[in-house]
């Protein structure tokens, strides 16, 4: 195990995890360590209170340990990585599947999406209501897109939205939840409370638009007048967002999935980064001219997501030497000073990241395969949640990356990572 | 004026156009002549007949004259690409806005999409009904990011779906418009034939499926059974898609927008390229490290040009030196050869291009603003018609560029364009 080094000449946070990640002997009783497989998941960048550190610690550790048992019972990485996500929207504490943000009608509106690294292959839905799991319907249309042609010389779509989505995942085996039974007390508490706080807010604005009557330019009077809404449980608890998941596989292939509530109080039909090709998740093998494999899957502010297409860059930008400077760089030059963002004072978001190729011994030996897996994550929001587990360990680790004390959410990030080797021999 | 050169060494069909573009100092009598920008647009790659081919030159030619019109009474390129797109979705003939092409259940869902070079903005829509101009519900979304953040400090949403779309729309101004009256006897005519055309065909699937039983693995027994389905007015005038305009304005500002009322007899809610991203339509100013401001639409098979993202794509090659060249290597390597799309033998798209950047002559004299324009447009479909005409040409040029005798639609490619320099006295 090797702990990735940390960059001194940047003023970013950087505060290297210790002692994370896994070695490639370590094996599990009643297992006959012959797996191969990382998975890495988050359960959103945002503030995570410490009162509640412990939940979310526990679904990322159970999302690992679903992707792992796939691994083991032989299933590739889009299984792996579907499996894992589902645990991730089942859980009432994430802003995914059950105990989504409501948005300003009260309902809940998902979006997920899903890519294969081996046949470039992807599904998404947005705004879906009536489903638990999301992404099972992303992962159903990415199935059926390898399917090839519908009907009469039909292309199978590979986004869907809205009451359309919800048809389709219907008519193609995947049961109607009531929306009842996807909100929680949390949802519908904060909901309330975000809608009380609205109201007071446009009557700070109505007063304020009276008092500069005569004065309005084009745009309007409307300003910013309170910080985010709260999105979860608790006030202290805001601005949880997407859930994510990144898995390599034995074969080396990678497979990223992401899924959201979207932003409490929402409009609706507005659909975020989660449902956006490049944006929200992206996963490529190596080939030709890429030596490494990549997965990577984000989180946060969805507009700001979406318009830096920060997936497909971190994506990109892992075909550098230094994985953990490269990242660093993606994250400032990419994300927080992006000219696509030039006005935003606070740009809020968190990536998870895989890179892995061949290892050397794979080359001196037939028998042996091999994979060196960096695995990454880097937040501007306060903190972010994360989880990790090889395929030969024998439980997952969980860690809440925090910014540290004095450093400006949405302004400074955080970074860190290890590097596993994994390997085994081969049947 | 200069026509591009052609390219000799690919195995792509090219055929140069001759005598395209306009000079810079035509002058429109009662027009003083000082106004500066050039837009391009297209009403469709996918194929044209030659009967019905004056009625596409001559939407192309209304709405380059929208777009002229804007600019000459001072307006910006985001203004100008408005008026333009709105006059293609206001054709009957084109699939967008009214006359779009009816989804399975026999409604219109459109897609449509903006940006804004200058500021980097976006906004879009995806499966709206009920609205006549998509267009100006994904420019509304822009500038509704442009005025900050809404009340309570929430995030003003880029991109809207569905009912949710319609009810933003409705809220800010935008009329309802009756789906009957976006639908015409061309689009409804065309509707009955496909749904015999899929009856049909699912019949014959059917009965193959039977005497394939026992045989049948995972993936069933659906194959393509038929050619595309007929998308407009005529058995053999197929596959029109999306329109779209790129307009550069006196500042040398770019914009470009896309709209599209997708594929015929789409699922409901399916979202095509023009709602998406990097995909339908891109536009960026030059800045620091790009020399050049660039402005691109796209048009064709709506999941081949998500998967491949091919407006960015495009914009991202236009910072070669060679602009032509640069496009075609663009159109062979990231489209038809594309990875993300490895295992599809028929990949139609097409591309309209601007490029343009500060002439020689400014830089020597601060009395004469001048900018040298490049437009292109690229199609691997039959045919595309296009449109374009400079802000001191008297009337707009039209052209419908066809792949040649013998050469093989999703496998080759036609590129044509011109070169414009425009400039004036400043004021």
């Amino acid at each position: 195990m090797e702990n990735l080094e940390n960059s001194t000449d940047c003023k970013e946070t950087v505060s290297p995890l210790n002692n994370s990640g896994s070695t490639v002997n370590s094996t599990v009783s009643g297992y006959d360590g012959k797996a191969m497989g990382f998975v890495l998941v988050h359960a959103g960048a945002g503030y995570h209170s410490e009162s509640k550190a412990k939940e979310y610690k526990h679904v990322c550790k159970r999302a690992c340990q679903r992707a792992v048992d796939r691994l083991r019972a032989g299933g590739l990485a889009l299984e792996a990585v579907t499996s894992a996500l589902m645990e991730l929207e089942d859980s009432p504490f994430t802003n995914a599947g059950t105990g989504s943000n409501l948005n300003l009608s009260g309902e809940i509106e998902c979006d997920a999406s899903i890519m294969d690294g081996k046949s470039l292959n992807y599904g998404a839905v947005g705004a879906l209501s009536g489903i638990k799991n999301p992404v099972l319907v992303a992962r159903r249309l990415l199935s059926e897109t390898q399917k090839g042609k519908l009907s009469a010389g039909r292309i199978p779509p590979c986004f869907l939205v809205g009451k359309g989505a919800e048809q389709w995942a219907i008519s193609h085996g995947i049961p109607a939840c009531p929306t009842e039974k996807m909100t929680t007390k949390f949802s519908l508490s904060g909901y309330k409370r975000n809608k009380r706080k609205m109201e007071l807010a446009e009557q700070v604005e109505t007063k304020r638009k009276r008092q500069l009557c005569g004065h309005e330019n084009d745009f309007g009077c409307l300003e910013p007048v309170g910080d985010i809404l709260v999105a979860g449980e608790e006030n202290n608890s805001a601005c949880l967002d997407t859930v994510g998941v990144v898995v390599v596989d034995r074969e080396g292939n990678v497979a990223a999935a992401v899924s959201s509530g979207g932003l409490a109080m929402k409009h609706p039909g507005r659909v975020g980064q989660a449902a956006h090709y490049g944006c929200g998740c992206w996963a490529e093998n190596a080939r030709d001219v890429s030596l490494y494999s990549t997965a990577v899957s984000t989180s946060g502010s969805g507009e700001h997501l979406i318009r830096t297409m920060l997936a497909r860059e971190c994506s990109t930008a892992m075909q550098a030497e230094n994985a953990h400077q490269a990242l660093l760089e993606a994250m400032q030059n990419k994300f927080i000073s992006s000219p696509f963002l030039a006005g935003e004072d606070c740009v809020l978001g968190g990536v998870i990241v895989l890179r892995c190729c061949t290892c050397g011994e794979a080359q001196r030996s037939e028998d042996i395969q091999a994979l060196l897996v960096e695995f990454l994550w880097s937040h501007t929001t306060e903190s972010m949640c994360v989880g990790y587990m090889s395929a030969q360990d024998s439980k997952a680790r969980t860690h809440i990356s925090r910014l540290p004390p004095g450093a400006v959410a949405g302004q400074s990030l955080a970074i860190e990572g290890g590097v596993c080797r994994l390997g085994t021999v081969s049947d």
